[in-house]
């Protein structure tokens, strides 16, 4: 028997509502697998912090790093003030966890409805690099409030961490049928970062002469995605060209409520952590309506991650199947859909 | 007689192509108003980058400055390495005349093609900030060409910068019938800049109690402008974010070769600046293929802004008319499209 020593962070809002569907279906994908997994819940999120002061302690940080992956489900609450929940919880265990990839696949499965008109094919990976850019916290206001006010956010990129983050992209297009790479910047104003991302996809791309590559500007991407997403294969980007490039690819996808999303650190270093791309959603929370498909899809993700991916594809083809049957547009609880992926599993 | 005195920067590629078109259509437009144009043409772009290793002299910069108006078609080749005439020429302006607005309208027309299934009303103005945030061209790189390269950019935003932004934003948002204004931002991850953005609109909302305020974080409203556009009216946000979103908005509401743009100092210290959104599309540039109704509109917008509302309503009407019978999907040549809106001017 092995065992999957799992750390779960359900978090707030509709993050404790599709985190359960997940290990439902994980449970029941891996039955009779020889691979059973062991649950650690770390209950961190608003209450904690509003319990405790703090997003996550220094215990909780060296107890999950012992883990062998992390199913999140979503952080972010009204009632604290932004940002502290998301860089204190989150955005640390990406950076202390060396999550420099951000693996956010982009499908759209027949049956599922999409606010484009002629979406033809859409299949591509986007790979956001995680632990740098304008996500570092490096910034800071002087003289705030008053009149001479001045707030800074310094994006800082650097070989190390560009260079390794495109070897991963490349070497996932070279695996795919259509081995074909876009970088995503905007080098013709952020020259400085726009130019290292530039040769360093240049250098790379000379050991992989079987992958094509092209470039986009972040402000064009946003418009292929919507008039041309058939173009994409790879996409390779900074933290926050792929925060929102990879929330419009969920869109035009059938919502973010069907996007996954894998904060990997590829040598096993630290274990991967993975999530939905949504929110917490407090919109819509406690109602059991939110969409669990994405932190299914997550769990998928994971498997993946950790070497069962035969439990992984069974699990996105159960996925597909509840997709596929969606077409009626009837709206199901949060658990009636979490039931379906998982009877799907048995067919 | 009333005379603009317009200069006319043609640019690159496709540029060159657009801007006669808008020429044409003002002229008619103005004809037998008392108003007439006197344009200067400056032959600013690659090939005078390519001759001069400048891509804007001081000289030039002052002469600019003495004019009522720039229209500009657009900048950027591929000869060219990426950035010097973006940032040496475009963004150059927008920086030394204070173009401190920088004003997208986004309006779907009956008869033009939107990749949305479902687009609804589509009907809101872009309010981006022009001098400040990623493109101030604050930042470096050290080590460069070494696997020690560290490259940053700054985003800077001031107090002053932001307020007067927003104040305009407030203003516009006043004037419309919906009186709705949403912040777009980042501001869970971005505290710094975020929370001066923040707490500007918060300030300024105060006078103006008719207006309702909402925010989303930029990923988020690259979401809602596919799969609910209509719940915008007036977005106020940084340089950066106003970039992506109005690409995104331009693809929404019929490509960005609809899509027009006022580099605006609202208080006349300097000329303000007309345009479309797209670039100088090097890929189709020199064969007539461009539609030039960014640019036209990018003229009425301009007559806007001088104070000449009549005729600026007559073009755009003269745009809509042509824009209701596209149906037909007949591909015209740039000036076909230049020569219709004439032509509908007259009716
Ligand atoms: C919650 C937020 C900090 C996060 C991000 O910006 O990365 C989210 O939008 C995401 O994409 O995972
Ligand atoms: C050409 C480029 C510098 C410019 C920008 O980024 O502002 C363009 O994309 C625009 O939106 O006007």
């Amino acid at each position: 028997m092995t065992t999957i020593d799992l750390a779960v962070i359900p978090g707030d809002g509709i993050g404790k509502e599709v985190v359960p569907e997940a290990l439902k279906v994980l449970g029941k994908a891996l039955s009779g697998t020889g691979v059973e997994i062991a649950t650690t819940h770390y209950d961190l999120g608003a209450e904690y912090w509003q319990r405790t002061g703090q997003a996550l302690s220094d215990e909780d940080l060296e107890a999950i790093k012992g883990h062998d992956a992390i199913l999140l489900g979503a952080v972010g609450d009204p009632s604290v003030p932004s940002g502290i929940l998301e860089r204190g919880l989150l955005l640390r265990l990406r950076f202390a966890l060396d999550h420099y990839v951000n693996l956010r696949p982009s499908k759209l499965y027949p049956g599922v409805p999409t606010p484009l008109a002629e979406p033809g094919q859409i299949d591509f990976v986007v790979v956001r690099e995680g632990t740098e850019g304008l996500y570092c916290g490096n910034g800071g206001v002087v003289r705030q409030g008053t009149p001479q006010e001045i707030a800074t956010e310094v994006s800082v990129n650097t070989a190390f961490g560009v260079e390794r983050v495109v070897r991963y992209a490349f070497a996932k297009a070279a695996s795919r049928p259509a081995k074909h790479l876009t970088l995503v910047h905007k080098h013709n104003v952020l020259v400085h970062a726009g130019g290292l991302w530039r040769r360093t996809v240049e250098a790379v791309s000379a050991q992989y002469p079987e992958v094509t590559v092209d470039y986009a500007h972040v402000d064009a991407a946003t418009i292929y995605l919507v008039a041309d997403p058939g173009r994409f294969d790879v996409i390779v980007t900074d933290n926050l060209f792929g925060d929102i490039l990879t929330d419009e690819a969920g869109a035009i996808t059938g919502g973010i409520g069907l996007a996954a999303s894998g904060n990997i650190n590829p040598e096993g270093a630290f274990p991967s952590m993975f999530e939905p791309v949504h929110g917490s959603a407090p919109d819509i929370a406690g109602q059991g309506i939110a969409d669990p498909t994405a932190t299914i899809s997550a769990a998928a993700l994971m498997l993946d991650h950790l070497g069962h991916t035969r439990p992984a594809r069974r699990i996105e083809a159960a996925v597909e199947a509840d997709m596929a049957g969606r077409a009626d547009g009837r709206s199901r609880s949060t658990a009636e859909i979490g039931d379906a992926i998982a009877q799907a599993l048995e067919a």
